[in-house]
């Protein structure tokens, strides 16, 4: 018998996709970070994220910091259509012996990423369960004409992504240290969603295709790549790479740009915009804080590449993938 | 230190909002069977509802059973505030050896419930879990002035239910009998949410206040005595108890009333109504399916109490409640 083992969790994915009938009324259904439902001039933008404890909470997360996570990953799904954040749901599944100061911290943590974003809790369930099972579920509005999807990259297009890459690999190998390096933990607990540079990209109307690299850099490439039918050509030496993934390996030995490519966590936008519009794009990002950086080309050969001084070798697909071992 | 099973689901859920911060902007927030944001002449209307299988799934349900379920559940909310469902996504969390035949059959049986109710599942996620643990989230779309909310009985009120009490109670005994019977067991199994009761209701503008009794009668009656402030009078021989639990009772001892009291499961609708237009409510519901049954009546004193030919009884809180053991 063929188990979920077998598959990983993108071949599954594709597999529940084609059991559900579709509507011509659905905008945008599943395959994009959001689903999207036409009202008026504006999609309603909709996304849902589930953590399980066994195979999703580093046991060193507080509980805090887990209920900011449960938003703000929830949150980067709206951030990677360009979409202004309404509302959250959070359905918490829990085990009877939590305690309510854990509940309250949980809660607490949670609530401070929806005040962040100026968003409230509107709903949610709770229920018992053997272990701590969190679902979130976000809404947000975009003017029709604003919306990023992850299709419509031409060969040609410029591959930008937001901040830096390799925060979420350094705050997990940090946990390995005698240490605790709270900065390096911060990467990879405490996400920060891309809300306000998703409405700067998305105002401009200039954007080909827009997703969130939570699930690894490669892996998002691939993604494109299938759903766009095009390649990349990617520069080393453009990557924007965490200074704490440098730190880190002062104390253990690290491969930096495998980390860079393949580890995932980092809640960062990846777009491609034509080459033309990219000073301009640039130009919005001078006063952010967080840095739009061009990273690579999209190219009609269909290889995913990477580009040094001295050679160009093929990126492997090792994204994390849920159901199987990939990291 | 104390924990959920020591406080249960209700108080917890009461902490838990009691830490949220809220907004004005939102219209209806926790502690109703919908959020609701405010969209130019019509109300958003988002629920979620989570299961997982240790403390949720009888052994006996199929996959398709299932799927249909937690479609089921979430609808069921928005069928309880009057609202047209317009789409929903759903969450697996599944152990890395569920079959493919599994996830087929669930995802097919999720399907078919939104077929039944002309939405699409138009988003989800799927993570590697130690236990079945599904979410849904329904979204509804309903003009203002026909929402239903959980407040505003006014004493005097007649109150009502949708269908039969009594039918989840009769399937999940029948589990015990040693031949199948499936019928008995589509009452617990296979809910079908009051969408268009609902719409028939919300469409008069004449509805108090309204709510599913998924947890049982006794525990919705309770929940919106504390809400509302008033009490209920009910006429025990107007309970409109499902044939199914009396045909089980031949088999297995059953109080009857206990049974439909308390047991929940029944995904119907409670509403209250000024007794002046039950009459032209009652006619509505002459040529639907399911009946609408006045069961008793508001009261200014806050107790809630079962009349018979004989004696007038308090009736007991004793509906189901997440971490504590009630039924």
């Amino acid at each position: 018998m063929t188990t979920l083992e077998d598959i990983g969790e993108r071949e599954a994915i594709q597999q529940i996709v084609s059991i559900l009938h579709s509507s011509p009324t659905i905008a945008v259904g599943p395959g994009d970070d959001c689903a999207a439902l036409a009202y008026n001039d504006h999609y309603l933008l909709l996304t849902t994220d589930m953590i399980n404890s066994q195979t999703h909470i580093p046991s060193k997360m507080t509980p805090e910091q887990l209920g900011w996570f449960i938003i703000a990953i929830n949150l980067s799904d709206i951030a990677a259509k360009g979409g202004i954040p309404q509302a959250i749901l959070l359905s918490y599944g829990l085990p009877r012996n939590t305690t309510t100061e854990f509940l309250h911290k949980l809660t607490s943590g949670a609530d401070q990423c929806a005040k962040e974003f100026k968003i409230t809790i509107i709903g949610g369930d709770l229920k018992e369960s053997p272990e701590i099972s969190l679902t979130g579920t976000a809404v947000g509005l975009i003017p029709k004409s604003e919306f990023m999807p992850r299709t419509g990259i031409q060969s040609g297009d410029i591959i930008a992504v937001t901040g830096t890459l390799g925060k979420a690999s350094a705050g997990y190998h940090s946990l390995q240290l005698p240490k605790p390096n709270h900065e390096a933990r911060q990467g990879l607990f405490k996400p920060y969603p891309r809300i306000h540079e998703g409405r700067i990209l998305a105002q401009t109307q200039k954007i080909h295709a827009s997703m969130d690299i939570s699930d690894g850099l490669s892996s998002s490439l691939y993604q494109l790549q299938q759903i766009n039918n095009i390649g990349f050509r990617i520069q080393e030496k453009q990557l924007p790479i965490s200074p704490q993934l440098y730190h880190i390996k002062k104390d253990i030995p690290l491969d930096i740009i495998q980390e860079t490519l393949h580890f995932g966590g980092d809640y960062e936008l990846l777009i491609t915009i034509p080459k033309k519009h990219l000073p301009h794009i640039q130009q919005l990002f001078t006063s952010n804080t967080i840095p739009l950086t061009p990273i690579g080309i999209a190219t009609k050969e269909t290889k995913i590449l990477l580009e040094n001084t001295t050679k160009t070798i093929p990126i492997e697909n090792k994204g994390y993938e849920h159901f199987t071992k990939s990291h």
